[in-house]
């Protein structure tokens, strides 16, 4: 009866700041931090690796596409090499970061166009697993329910969180509905709270048609760019509670 | 009667070539990895990484200024908290790209401008010996003969590896005559050879005018950036070598 | 009896907004735009562009130096050539962004640590408006009153535009109080309106003891990064008409 | 009996020298200069156009994707605005520069991916032709010949100049024999100069195959990457020459 909550933090770049790190981090158990490819840069990751571990919050890399003017979010197709180099990188910055504070990094969650492309195309998912194995072995790969990037780290031996998103909308095949589509998002707190109690209640992604497809759920992935969103992930947190649920860590989840 | 020679290495960056690692990799003990601020990117990192462990060279960080346009020359006043967080960035970078190679970062040498003004700026040369004791106190600190930083390191409880110049004169305070001067430069490999050996008999600088500025010389810095750049950097090798030197690492010349 | 507000602009920068751009866009004449050097992108820039031109308002560019991380604010010391350069570079892109909106690019004001340097550095400020008049001599400088770089301005035969802050508060020499020192900034709209009234009945900047350091007074610089901001630049505004000015562009003030 | 000889030109970019420029650019009549988004920067542009002018040869921009570290050579899919306004940035920022040199730039020539995909997508063709139309509708687009890109600029009304390459082959749709494939370069002076001739004289591509595509020819695309590029170069310049052809800048070809 353990579960986590994980939400990307530190996306403040230079000058320019995004989200409400400061009320979100007190709601969730782990954090995934931008490591300056998409998002952030070494001032604003050692400032959100300070406050999750003030705030007793996991910290998990989040590394990305080298894209901060599309946000990582613009699909870049690179050799193997390239994006086993391009990880690697990233974690390894942000683990110096973490140690120097006395934390550590113990997950990685690919951001963006970096993530969709690795959860839908195995061997990418197997480069970034083998790459993230190659770092550290005991790091915990944080990967959507039922996609290829969750297979690869399984494969690559790895130990793998498998999360669904609080307000997104599944697909029959398990892939999240387009944004472009009606019914993508699932709209306020009660409703988001709703649809993931169902889901772990389910053991399993209930489609919007209401199908199941069965998969281990360990983390709940929410969101913290305005207020309503951090009213909502504390709404979900809350309901987890309510259910007996006891929120945790990433890395206490899958202590090994 | 061991000594080691150390080199820049990895300055290449994307598509653009710098330098003839090839060659100056197999002369020299000791390899400064740029860390994608100043020059070298992921993918040159793991390159340089991966050369650096087939020919037996020692891995060392060389952070820099972020900026790829003026190759980390250009003078920048960061906040303490900036150059630790860059400092600790690219370390970390390289750390676990050479991890993921089955190597180890052994050394950090900043780079450029980050490097002059930390050996004329007592804080920030604490700043930087710093971070680096923060990231790993096992780090060696690469730092020029009579500096800020080298005293910076040896404050911090750091091991502190003194190098000096085969291809620069020095001035009267220990410091390179600049650039802009005549006879700044020692050019030929005879030359540089002489002026080493002239060095490290005295135990200590020797100025352009003959003066000896005492000081221990563990390393000796060189260049490969044309043919006769590494056919000096062997010069001084092979002269070390008939001196009844043994040329090694810069973590075998100061093993804890 | 006419007087221009200018305001920076377009200073968001890929998914990161800054600034109340809209709203303060109703308030000013003539916008300083951000020319993807320390803030801004070309898809920023190209909606700054529309707003200007559908507002009334005209277009300046905002050269910077290269430095997003540090929103330009980093002094760097670059050589007369590159200064030119990356001037002319920015200026030439946003001309060509408002040539294809159907505007034009009027005035040039350097931004951050490009304009305080300039300001206080005749060579420089002389290498900047040189830059500027062969880009196109008709361009406006719009330079801090009592500056070098108004003064050099001047001396390169371009038209000056002599500005003031509305909430900044002088010294004696006619610099502003450094936001480090205790009343450095001048509080409130009614503060703000009244510092201008004040300087331009004067004729002249007026330090914070009183003191008049004649000058002409072409146009108040105002900001809009928070509400109370815009409201403050609207009670300039209003205070302005109120005295009879009639608020008009840079380049209507000094029509050729 | 016109026709010209291009090349892509100030690819160096900060410390990294790339190609040899200094000896191409007196062989050839119309430079592509990079424009700082895969390669270049303000100081190579300025230095470039200063060359380009000196020579007599014709100064054509070069735009690309924001990419240094992929050299524009990575795919990547923008919006129709934003390709639309890094397209206009780009030409802009060397609009300028031309000028301050007292030159101007006459045509246009996207770079890499944004034009290996321009040649064959319709709608981002178009969509390049009419922001190049909407910067200066006397601009020239240069593009391949039997391209996407080329119909484009036609169907824009901008003067458009086709372009052949000396060194690749052809396949049967008029597209170039991928690089992976044997037989996809044209190796050698000698044979170059063969292939060119062969394409005007049948007045149009020659495949592989040795059918014949027409299409007008008015300019052969050569490189200067390495010695014998150059001297390839100017054997094909030699052989056009001896043919009776006057070799002439773009713009001297397409005037008005």
């Amino acid at each position: 009866m353990q579960i986590n909550l994980n939400a990307d933090m530190g996306e403040s770049f230079g000058p320019w700041p995004m989200g409400d790190d400061a009320s979100l981090i007190r709601v969730i158990n782990s954090a995934n931090v931008a490591c300056g490819f998409h998002a952030g840069d070494p001032m604003h990751m050692v400032a959100t690796v300070r406050s999750a571990i003030a705030n007793g919050v996991s910290i998990g890399a989040h590394p990305a596409f080298q894209d901060l003017q599309g946000f990582g979010r613009r699909p870049v197709k690179l050799s193997d090499a390239e994006l086993t180099a391009i990880v690697t990188y990233q974690v390894g910055a942000l683990q110096a970061i973490a140690h120097a504070q006395g934390g550590a990094v113990t997950h990685v969650k690919p951001h963006g166009a970096m993530s969709n492309m690795a959860c839908a195309d195995d061997a990418m998912a197997t480069t970034i697993a083998r790459a993230v194995k190659a770092i550290d072995p005991q790091l915990i790969l944080l990967a959507p329910a039922c996609s290829a990037l969750a297979r690869a780290g399984e494969a690559a031996g790895l130990r793998v969180a498998i999360e669904v998103f609080a307000d997104r909308a599944y697909q029959a095949d398990g892939q999240l509905v387009p944004r472009s589509q009606p019914h993508a998002m699932v709209h306020g707190a009660e409703a988001s709270a709703a649809h993931v109690l169902r889901m772990i209640d389910a053991g399993g992604l209930v489609t919007h048609t209401g199908a199941v497809l069965p998969t281990p759920i360990h983390s709940i992935c929410v969101h913290g760019d305005n207020p309503e969103a951090v009213a909502s992930a504390a709404a979900v947190r809350d309901a987890l509670r309510t259910m007996g649920y006891a929120l945790v860590a990433i890395d206490q989840l899958l202590a090994t």
